[in-house]
């Protein structure tokens, strides 16, 4: 590869026109000035010499950088739970095909008190998509009142908001009503995260409630908190299961807790579902393929960040976004992991 | 949040200086010719304004863009298997702490005939690491003869290639000794991938030779290839046991397809480790956690990511990386999913 590169002035000399002529056919901008052949013919050129504008140019001449920041701001749990890397799939999907880039950002980073301020104002992104939004976070809250692009994955009920949210509720209230109509009364919880991550908080209090409706009741002790991981799963099922050894089904906060609750249950001699019932979330690909099938909530991860990522493409168009608030059902999806109490 | 922004004529007027000398000091560039009073009374304002230079500017001006470039060249890998994660989480780390932005790059998006092209030349990225290099990928090896500064996670052993690469040698070998130790000798193979993928291609015929060392053969139709999921980890344990039912061993290419071959040999009423071992590979963080423990080896693929974002970073100073081709050794680690032949 040599590294010389060929430069506007060659293919405006190759297609025999100006070398503003070539700029604005190539960055597209104004581009109603220019005849139909004269732009074909430069785009011709263009390619045949293999012209590339150089990007920083071109950004800071149009403003525009064909790159989206998506802004993840619990990176450890992309590293140890299946469901982040199922939202990148989605939003690479549509990113790739619009020929736009992604830029990974955290706010840990930032030494502002705004940690949006520095992503916003670097000019290297021309919009946001930001995972696991805080109702508590004034700076984002500013930020989608300003006009900056910005599209949640997950929702903080705010009414300018555009997100793309996928609530628990039915998906968890079939699984909650599968589990009693099993037999269950004695029932434990693990949630992903401790107490003060909005979607953890928020499901912890739905699956209190529909157990409540059945008057059913889970005491503080049969609730561990995990951290997304197996690991955490395995170690808050011993404590479950020391706590409370009459529990006979489990909600883990995730698949990946999962596994290790029944890697716990398994490690304390005790059989799934025969004597424990487990119910996972997510349903991450793996699911109903471990010993044994988990039964599961189904939430679309890759869906999710695919629309989410339309959503911002419209809306740096200046494009309506037809269902700002989109929200998608989750589903319950029952497998061998439940049965009927002992 | 307003967009109205604090521009480095305000820093100027406010500093008492020129706009150059604002822009000298706040680029770094050339800032010996700055007296050092000078440089902090306008650090002092700019940081009092709130003001950041325009990146695209600076890019533009100094050809330095502070992002580099993860390429990932199997995507859908990326979210069915929790290595890429991992490795994501290393380089994060790294670039965080460096003040480098990370852009995801696929190769799959270009029209042009060099697929590196496109990203070197589009001048978005100072660096760039990629995962999964080929031997046969002629394009990346003009890319590592030219001086474009580029780091392989994984090895196609070019003389002139910065690397970190980590062999299944050793884990393995010592892995098939175990099995062999144990009395096996009917051995299926589930690699993560069709042929044709380097790593995995390396990987099988390593297992062969070890087996071979030990006067053990493995049929081709005891190799069934998987696709880095749990659910071609069933499916192919299926079709593995059809064609072999005495099996009494089988080498998973990666943990989340040992996860399947659990669940397939549960579905066949066949115990883990009693009728047959599984060994795994990657050490992913579920695996110790899972029911059996997996046994595996251990590849530390957040550590591979945080060397190679080092050695670029260290590339990208100009500065000489000591041990251009790291390797770091692989680890057998045995638990439970393995035990003596019945």
């Amino acid at each position: 590869m040599t590294r010389s590169r060929v430069t506007s002035h060659d293919v405006a000399r190759a297609a025999g026109v100006s070398r503003t002529t070539v700029s604005i056919v190539l960055n597209r901008s104004n581009s109603a000035v220019i005849g139909d052949d004269t732009r074909k013919r430069v785009e011709a050129v263009a390619a045949d010499l293999g012209y590339r504008p150089n990007s920083a140019a071109r950004m800071l001449k149009n403003g525009i950088t064909e790159t989206v920041g998506l802004v993840v701001t619990e990176s450890r749990s992309l590293s140890v739970d299946g469901y982040i890397p199922l939202l990148f799939n989605g939003v690479g999907s549509v990113l790739r095909r619009k020929g736009y880039h992604l830029l990974l950002e955290t706010l840990s980073r930032t030494r502002s008190k705004n940690p949006y301020t520095d992503l916003v104002e670097s000019r290297r992104i021309d919009g946001l998509l930001l995972l696991s939004p805080r109702k508590d976070d004034a700076n984002l809250i500013e930020l989608i009142e300003s006009d900056f692009p910005i599209v949640l994955l997950g929702s903080i009920g705010h009414p300018k908001e555009i997100s793309v949210d996928t609530p628990s509720t039915e998906g968890l209230r079939d699984a909650v009503a599968h589990i009693v109509a099993l037999g269950h009364r004695k029932i434990g919880s693990i949630p992903f995260s401790p107490p003060g991550f909005s979607a953890a908080d928020m499901r912890l209090a739905e699956l209190r409630g529909f157990l409540a409706d059945c008057f059913i009741s889970i005491p503080d002790d049969a609730i561990v908190f995990g951290d997304f991981s197996a690991e955490s799963g395995f170690k808050a099922t011993l404590a479950l299961m020391a706590a409370r050894p009459d529990t006979t089904a489990i909600f883990a906060g995730n698949d990946t807790i999962a596994l290790g609750v029944l890697g716990a249950l398994a490690h304390l001699g005790l059989s799934v579902p025969g004597d424990v019932s487990v119910v996972g979330f997510d349903d991450l690909p793996f699911a109903g393929y471990v010993p044994p099938a988990l039964t599961t909530v189904r939430v679309d991860a890759t869906h999710q960040g695919r629309c989410a990522a339309e959503a911002l493409m419209l809306r740096l168009k200046g494009k309506a976004v037809p269902e700002p608030r989109q929200k998608f059902k989750s589903v319950f999806v029952p497998r061998v992991s439940t049965s009927p109490v002992r």
